[in-house]
């Protein structure tokens, strides 16, 4: 049996997306810079992607730009929405993703670089952000639901804090594992810019997409033959775009029932593996604060890495963080969030719209296993 | 009857492309980041696709890196080779492709910048090069094979060039029309870094490539989970990446009998279109210095654009110049070349493996017509 819970390092794409890709690699190949029709039936395809993409947001479709990754479409932005001088300063958050974190780490050498604090439960604390926003405060860039432990932060406060504080400030979010799982309405939010992947939602690898507010003004960072308004030059992955645009319109047509699922999913994990396991320490805060899909837990004294290995050989696929910085063992956002020493070997299983109850019991049974086992070992050991 | 004939903007994967990109996307879909086996699973293919593009060129694999267009492949060799200041300077060719020349006008802001003249036939004047070659000289770009006529440079002479009058200067080749098409040894030229791209080589659209020798150090243009040595953060796209691999392993097993076909196409259409229709002129170079599967060709008073859509009524796709540069109209590259006026209106034939012998005479008589019926209208406006 092959349950796969690691869904927000990467999904599998649905049938209905890899047919897309199929059928445009097949029959729908031109370049849509190419003046003859099927250079323009590719451009209509990515319009149709790029209307899918924007619908799920609430933006218009002219708003939303492809690129070739989340982590491009952090960058883009970020790079982007300023030209940084030593009296400017920048903020963000101590549990970013790498493709923010590294960029504001980067931009140090540029201008003032403030990382908020969090509290236990993954939030930023908004007197901080208050205190820290100026007139020379140029980005505050916010990771929507962070990819470790799931909390969801609260954009439309943060946002009005941002513009009340200076309403020239640029806000970024990235919404990597938020896009398509939470309710997002950039009308009803105070951001300029936002980034999001195709991967994390069962469509391709390779295709990244950016909400750009009408307006706002961005830097390139690629130069090339001008595609995407110049913000992301360089041929157009039409079948991934396709694809996107496909599993975005898969979303689109049954969003509460697959959140209502994963939420579900989520609460029966977390109930079972609490009664079967003792010592389990359930890291994602409430439901109210935090995302459908990811369950971050640790068991007592139990590495997360082992527990990892252990579960690999059941055919149970979980990771230990975020996929990005797993191998770099970048302990940045465990540490941000306090967690005591005995319970800092975590693992988080990530859901996704392949997962059902039936895989439950079967995993709960092979955790708890796996952890009397690692205990016991670790114990003879000890 | 269908007769793709843009090849140069971009082609059709092949079927066993199309083949492992859909078992990659049901079996192999895992986060090469992941620590389980399905992460590993997925490096271990990435490495093999590494292995396969690195043969093509006679590179070490580890000299080789993939990234998200061959845009972006220039991009970051140019941006990442040198920390430009005012006092130092560039040098490239004005018959670049925009992802190398628009990166050069960019840079003007920074620094000096020479774009070199090329001779009719497109080729640039060595001379010229050593001339602009000084102490400060950081980078030269040139492009191997010009994606809308097709001269193929001396890179040898031009590297010798380039080292003799400073061995600091680095070279980097945009090798996006030659990769796969021309015998390439990096170890035989003196070349510091070269770009190429999937969707040129009947690979995947969305994935890049990037030579850089073992030894040269390149700024990142994007941050994030350090994939690919940090050249390229971002997931990796594994089904692409692996897509790409086995077009260039396929590649790889046919090169000579390919290229021979190419040039055997190539020159069938040329002697055919000039045998056919009166006042034609090819604007590509003889075979001995362009590359097999490009014919730049003009026909008197005849507007290239008139002639593109004529043919597409027919089934047949052709290109005025550069995908990339045809909605913008660049006539960047044929006013270098000083093509006169009436013979303005050029057309690009550009091969591929799917393009045969049948073909032609349904192409040539198609052409024959329209340029007749195109004249015959021009002379009774005029």
């Amino acid at each position: 049996m092959i349950v796969y819970l690691d869904n927000s390092a990467t999904t599998k794409v649905r049938k209905e997306v890899l047919d897309e890709i199929i059928e445009a690699n097949e029959n729908n190949y031109g370049n849509p810079s190419s003046l003859h029709r099927m250079g323009l039936r590719a451009e209509k395809e990515i319009e149709n992607s790029r209307k899918s993409l924007a619908k799920l947001i609430n933006a218009k479709p002219e708003e939303v730009y492809f690129t070739g990754s989340g982590t491009e479409s952090n960058n883009i932005a970020i790079f982007g929405l300023s030209n940084l001088n030593s009296k400017d300063n920048i903020i963000t958050t101590r549990i970013e993703h790498p493709s923010v974190y590294n960029v504001f780490r980067k931009l140090e050498k540029k201008c003032k670089v403030k990382f908020l604090d969090t509290d236990s439960s993954g939030r930023i604390d908004l007197m901080q952000l208050k205190e820290n926003i100026d007139r020379n405060t140029k980005i505050v860039s916010i990771i929507h639901v962070n990819n470790e432990i799931g909390t969801i932060q609260d954009l439309e406060s943060i946002g009005e804090i941002i513009k009340s504080q200076n309403v020239n400030t640029k806000f970024h979010v990235d919404g990597v594992q938020s896009y398509g799982k939470l309710k997002i309405d950039v009308n009803k939010l105070p951001i300029d810019t936002m980034a999001f992947s195709s991967h994390k939602v069962h469509g391709p690898k390779g295709v990244g997409g950016l909400y750009i507010r009408s307006g706002i003004k961005l830097n390139s960072l690629i130069y090339g033959g001008g595609q995407e308004k110049g913000i992301r030059s360089g041929t157009e992955n039409t079948p991934g775009i396709i694809g996107f645009g496909k599993a975005c319109e898969l979303i689109n047509s049954s969003f509460s029932e697959e959140r209502n699922k994963l939420y579900q999913l989520k609460g029966q994990y977390i109930k079972r593996l609490t009664e079967e396991i003792p010592d389990t320490k359930i890291n994602s805060p409430a439901d109210s604060i935090a995302a459908p899909h990811i369950i971050n837990v640790s068991f007592k004294n139990v590495p997360g890495e082992v527990l990892v290995h252990y579960l690999e050989d059941k055919g149970i696929f979980v990771s230990t963080g975020s996929a990005c910085s797993s191998k770099a063992r970048d302990n940045r956002i465990i540490e941000a969030l306090n967690i005591s020493k005995e319970y800092e070997g975590t693992i988080r299983i990530s859901l996704g719209y392949f997962n059902n109850f039936e895989e439950i019991e079967y995993v709960v049974y092979n955790i708890k296993k796996s952890v009397e086992d690692i205990r016991f070992i670790t114990n003879k050991r000890g």
